[in-house]
């Protein structure tokens, strides 16, 4: 029963699911961009791969019958990418993917999971070309566009087929069940149980993170024995459909129809995803991007499990610290990666009005601000350094915002344009800070997507805490930061985080940031709030993915 | 971190995880009610503590101020029972299980499950009082009332208890995680991971069974630290009301607030269910009863997680056999236990045109339906053997859908009534069976709840299954039964079940029904059709009922 590629990656499997256990540091992926990992060649290989892309047709081998192209990607660095895509209706897309489900349902866990894993193997050999694409399309860095789009991405991938696994080979494929009669002979039949997808499963890709925001539910669809829409955000097309030839390559060389993992490529403002996600043969839809447009899904796509991770307003609340500096810092970094443009990035901050404790005595508010403000100044001083942390702007939408939160509140660190060396078309901006109060709940209580934080004053910590949580509740948050050396106000923090179903993070002064999450040990989204309706990944987010259809038969 | 109560109950909740891994026959719940197994005096105490209840306010202990008393259940054996029970309107239960809550929710899983697994223990001990409540609202015979009211309702919560420590048991309390950064110091968070309960659990019970069905909810969101509001069908009160007696009674010895598990008695027509269901406190609702009002939890209850047992259309076809004797005893028995008043009970038995295939050559039509009738007379022959089968018809509806059903299609068997030699007043009724065409789907597509089957004539045995997974896609089922020798006729119905979600039984013609489904072994439900959106139990029925909240605190 069991296949080749399982057969081949079981080793690999064994780790993710003991990590799972442990939940510390694991990773297959190597998160460095070195050859050393990847090889001599990869780097240049890579940029090679990703160049050839450029201008062309995307082929896709074994497809529905042509209803043309579309593409319309754009660089934030470059421009135009100029690459088309192949073009199907819903009809097309569902009666190929209808059509695969037939075979792909019979294989089974171990055929799932095992084209699953070398699927993900191939994708991180692929890490410098994904990256490029990524880098190309969401704007990131490049570092960032290497380690999310590719290594954390496969990272995240491979968690969720590893609790696939953990929840399907938890049923037993058959028994022999026998129930004493006392004195007569035991009543016995024969079991048998079978590992049933739901069927269509529909991923909708937003233009940030297309991978590491799509693998998780991809994978886990798929790895359950579900064929695959992958419909990615008309702005970073490019990620999600390297990763669907590479899952139609993986397939048809394991025998199977490559329609089993489709792409949807449709322009801006063409609704196919919501022509996909109302019908009825779609059972799972796994949807990143705005509130609006989750909670349409939500409430109208009740044939479905719809698995969303929507807006949020992840706050900060700083009440004392031994590390003034290093708590700066890294508020600084969390503000300007990828300018603000992350679902973990942290907007609100609130500052008691009589100032923080530090081991030198009280600083004030201003004193407070202040600092924050020089951090991201010093951070973002030199250009050619900074525009590695920021990326660029993804989309016109962002510069909107940033535009118009400059009327929000009171000023306190504007935004600035810096002129990226390499690339001087693009949109690259530091981080703006505004002054708000704890009464304009208007303002803060909704997200600000991009290079925005807001300073907000607070009569002290414990009631900032409050706010958080009512705000939070109501709104949703990926992530909470707290600064405290009181063990009481770190007890109410937790208090907090636990009615609000955030995040917590406690006194984070290092390099690692509030916004990064780690597959194998940080559950990201609880599940519990309204910025998502489900954690990535935990048993809840792959075990209703598949049903069991049970045979009893008489002995 | 562990608790008492935890520890005194883990070998058992170690067998029943054992146990679910394997899916053999298991049971800590002895299943005949012999003094053997309960003590010598346990029948004789069962039935006195029952009667001391009857026409009586029912008392609880710790609840919130009094707002009067409610009770109409009629024993369909012996009429009015005359119980009160307190009466609390929604605000009442919510703001008592709100203020419960916030203890419960901080004492962890251990407690969660130890105080779970001593309430299901001490219900043990009570099986024979509650084998008399639940006969005496259900109208089911008293062996039945015992088994499914007493260690087959015990078994399921224990069922449900374990897959919620399995879950929560999965996620480490804490992890110290140490990233490796090449020659520097590595990145290291101290992590903790608490899981934290939706909140309130309304646990909506059914007429029919009300332990067995409404168990598996109750226990499943109280493991997970969720506080519960209990709402029974007015009809049939008194099962839960001595579980939820029993657990406020483990609760309060536990040292914890007795309102964390709350009863919600009404009155016939009052609408306490949907004024609890509507509230945005409650995040958790199991429900088992009509599809109209599960279709409206559902469709209505956005802010909670809908665990909805709803109608369903449950059908066997016959192709051939090697003991034509054993199906027609085996399939009279189906129809006949508890007269058909089971969500399991089927309703459509297929029969080709042509007859079916017998080791004596072929069986026409007209014999086969022969065979059917025949057996269910003589099942019935006897009165007072037969009521102990049958059961009372539960509630006049019941009775109003048989007198309805006489009108439908051919006629094949009459339902007789019958006296009970002990109750003459029940309602005692034999199966009615009658002859449709598979063209009169608007009659066989939709359940007829009660004692009422249907002899379908198909053109053959494939052309019912393929009839058989349409009606089971659009309408649901629990249960499919195929009776067949051709091992091609039966990949075929395992198919047909795999694509309806659907439970399969193949040539059951000994003593086992496909009305029953054993914990620890038969999943009962898919969750795949419309009959239920969940299986009881899985991990999918446990794994969303409570989340993680972590804390990161930089080391």
């Amino acid at each position: 029963m069991s296949h080749p590629l399982f057969l081949q990656h079981q080793a690999t499997l064994d780790l993710a699911l003991q990590a799972l256990r442990e939940r510390q540091y694991w990773s297959p992926h190597p998160e460095m961009p070195s050859p050393k990992s990847y090889g001599e060649s990869a780097p240049a290989d890579g940029l090679t791969a990703f160049e050839a892309l450029l201008q062309q047709d995307f082929q896709l081998d074994g497809l529905p019958p042509s209803q043309g192209w579309v593409g319309s990607e754009r660089s934030p660095y470059r421009g135009a990418l100029r690459i088309r895509y192949p073009r199907h209706d819903a009809d097309a897309l569902l009666n190929a993917s209808a059509a695969a489900l037939q075979s792909w349902r019979q294989a089974g866990p171990h055929a799932w999971v095992g084209v699953c894993l070398e699927i993900i193997q191939r994708l991180n050999r692929r890490s410098f070309e994904i990256a490029h694409a990524v880098m190309h399309t969401t704007g990131q860095a490049f570092m960032m566009a290497f380690q999310a789009g590719g290594p954390h991405a496969q990272d995240r991938a491979l968690e969720a087929v590893a609790y696939a696994w953990s929840e399907m080979s938890a049923i037993p494929a058959h028994c022999r069940w026998s129930k004493p009669q006392g004195k007569h002979e035991p009543l016995v039949l024969e079991k048998s149980w079978k590992i049933t997808p739901r069927g269509i499963g529909l991923v909708i890709g937003c233009s940030t993170f297309p991978t590491w925001n799509g693998y998780p539910g991809l994978f886990a669809s798929l790895a359950t024995g579900n064929s695959i829409i992958v419909k990615p955000h008309p702005g970073a097309v490019l990620p999600l459909a390297l990763t669907v030839r590479i899952a139609r390559e993986v397939l048809a060389e394991a025998g199977f129809d490559p329609n089993t993992v489709l792409l949807a490529a449709n322009q801006h403002g063409e609704p196919l995803a919501r022509q996909l996600a109302e019908r009825q043969e779609v059972k799972l839809i796994d949807f990143t991007g705005s509130s609006a447009h989750g909670e349409w899904l939500e409430s109208h796509c009740r044939h479905a499990q719809v698995y969303a991770e929507k807006a949020g307003v992840n706050c900060i609340v700083l009440d004392s610290t031994d590390d003034f500096p290093g708590l700066c810092r890294n508020i600084a970094l969390s503000l300007a990666l990828y300018s603000g443009q992350m679902c973990t990035a942290p907007q609100n901050i609130f500052i008691p009005a009589n100032g923080i404790r530090t081991p030198d005595g009280m600083l004030s508010y201003q004193q407070t601000a202040a600092g924050l403000c020089a951090a991201l100044e010093a951070l973002c001083a030199e250009p050619a350094k900074a525009v590695e942390l920021l990326g660029a702007i993804q989309n016109p939408d962002v510069l909107h915002r940033l535009e118009a939160a400059q009327q929000l509140g009171q000023p306190m660190l504007d935004s600035r344009r810096l002129i990226h060396p390499a690339y001087p078309e693009a949109e690259v901006r530091t981080p703006l800070l505004r002054q708000l109060t704890l009464e304009d709940r208007t303002i803060y209580q909704q997200e600000h997507f991009g290079p925005i934080g807001f300073l907000i004053q607070a009569p002290d910590s414990a009631a900032a805490l409050r706010q958080v949580e009512d705000t939070v509740r109501r709104h949703g948050a990926l992530t909470l930061s707290v600064y405290s050396t009181d063990p009481q106000l770190q007890q109410l923090a937790q208090n907090v985080a636990e009615h609000a179903y955030v995040s917590l993070a406690l006194n984070f002064t290092g390099t690692v940031m509030v916004n990064q999450s780690a597959a194998f040990s940080d559950f990201h989204g609880s599940g519990g709030n309204p910025a998502a309706n489900a954690s990535l990944s935990d048993s809840a987010f792959v075990a209703n993915r598949f049903r069991v259809t049970q045979t009893r038969r008489f002995a």
